[in-house]
């Protein structure tokens, strides 16, 4: 018997995990919430083009009650939808263990307080372009890091199952005894480039990187990263990857960071992910991330201002 | 022979000055960058409803060649503008006095490099609705501060002179020895508030005074004004009002401050003369100013927005 998997939430990242996996011979089941998603699916299968290309069948359902045990899931929605999408099957893999492939810190504590699995940390650097329902364009051949969440005790042998199931399917999957530093280097250069992004409107835009002037955006970037490395440090936690390098990196892009489109659809962000949760964590250590608390309140004042009338 | 007087920039505030000087019998002249501006008040005068009703002839001229030498100048336009509009009729004002009716820091600055006359520096409170070019609705008697601007020794009987002739024109003007203690209450409380509501797109509302929940907005204001009262307190300038106060008050009114509306509009911010001055000054004092900082970072990073392409 293959193992069995499901996927909830099923956007890019969903969609790339799904069709590896089935490439790779695994049961698949995606789990959305759309009808008409989980129709297009079972009917059309899915369409991976780009980096690599194939076609395969996966079985999909928006019925909870239909989806079958498994012995894993990974949870690939916004972070905000954690718990809405999940607490309905949460059931589903109390003797399997569930990876959160989220952006920010949180997700996982909400997984663990719906299931009796365990729960896998996880930090994806994938990256694809949802075209439909039914096809997705994988784009970069970049890792998803994965470590036991501690809470859990989660098994080191589960880990590395899972992340060579990933592999086998033709993705980059890394298992690590410990998954923070990963996370948190991807945390800290998340939080500050969404957050200015969010908030300038500039995508992530050579500006972020430059700090020629004494105005130029590039300081407030580097102060940021700093401070959140000072958290980081303050809770016991190396990096993985310098976030600045990656800052400097990805300030070539142009590439508008979630929170920005986010920002443009005037749609709830994942600041309290990302942000906020370094805000917290700051709080939590007991070290101070003024720049950071200051960002996150900006964006909910951002978040509020849209439920104002006449409001920019 | 009545004092004459010209006012550069007849937005709402240049027009309340105007109005109420030709009102008190002083020879006024309206110096507008807009040859239409002028025509249509040389027709028309300029008529003021609200809380005074009155109409006055004025005259106006769109050519700087046209102004005659004056004792007295008022300088009204948006602190961006300073430069631009006073600098071709600078030297009517060489043997005569200069009050910068503006908002923030740097404008007096610009004045006197720009003019061998003195230079009063000024602080208005008032507010008024511009209806058209020759109606102006005057909203709330409130005062304009002024005194000597220190650099251009300017004596104080002059403060006192130009201040007799604003209040003989119906206007709230109080002359003071020194004049910073009321300009650093309004250029913290509005490098506050216009930073705060440029980032979010709120108005100044209720929660600009709320500090309930970890994440409100309120914190954020009440950190960035103890910040400020610290640069000011390094600079030596005591404060006239509590900043804090007046956001609280202000705070009810849903009032969507001049950066608010530049950045709906995506046009320059007077950033440069408010948050971007007191992280200026702050750097000054040699003491930081880190949210300051990253306000002024954030606004001019958003400014550079409006250049790129499918920003938002």
């Amino acid at each position: 018997m293959p193992k069995r998997i499901a996927i909830i939430g099923c956007g890019a990242i969903g969609s790339l995990y799904a069709a590896h996996l089935a490439h790779a011979g695994l049961e698949v089941w995606v789990n959305t919430r759309r009808p008409e998603h989980a129709r297009a699916l079972n009917e059309s299968g899915l369409r991976v083009s780009g980096t690599h290309e194939f076609h395969v069948r996966v079985q999909a359902t928006s019925d909870p009650a239909q989806l079958p045990d498994c012995e894993f899931g990974i949870v690939a929605t916004k972070a905000l939808q954690t718990e809405q999408a999940f607490a309905p099957v949460a059931g589903k893999f109390d003797r399997g263990a569930v990876l959160s492939a989220q952006n920010g810190l949180g997700s996982e504590e909400i997984l663990a307080r719906l299931t009796r699995g365990f729960i896998i940390r996880g930090t994806t650097f994938m990256s694809g372009t949802r075209h439909s329902d039914t096809h997705v364009q994988y784009e970069l051949d970049t890792p998803t890091w994965m470590g036991p969440f501690e809470p859990t005790n989660t098994p080191f042998t589960l880990v590395q199952e899972l992340a060579a199931l990933i592999a086998a399917g033709g993705l980059n999957a890394i298992a690590l005894e410990d998954a923070r530093p990963a996370q948190w280097s991807k945390l800290l250069f998340n939080s500050a480039v969404n957050g200015v992004s969010a908030l300038t409107g500039l995508p992530h835009s050579p500006e972020f990187a430059d700090r020629r002037e004494p105005d130029s955006l590039g300081h407030l970037l580097y102060d940021l990263l700093e401070e959140g490395k000072r958290v980081a440090a303050a809770l016991g936690v190396s990096l993985h990857e310098d976030p600045w390098e990656m800052n400097k990196l990805g300030a070539q892009s142009n590439h508008p960071p979630s929170m920005l489109n986010d920002v443009r659809r005037r749609q709830p962000t994942e600041v309290d992910f990302l942000t906020g949760a370094v805000a917290r964590e700051a709080e939590r250590a007991g070290i101070p991330a003024p720049l950071h608390t200051a960002v996150y309140r900006l964006i909910k004042g951002k978040e509020a201002s849209w439920a104002v009338e006449g409001a920019d």
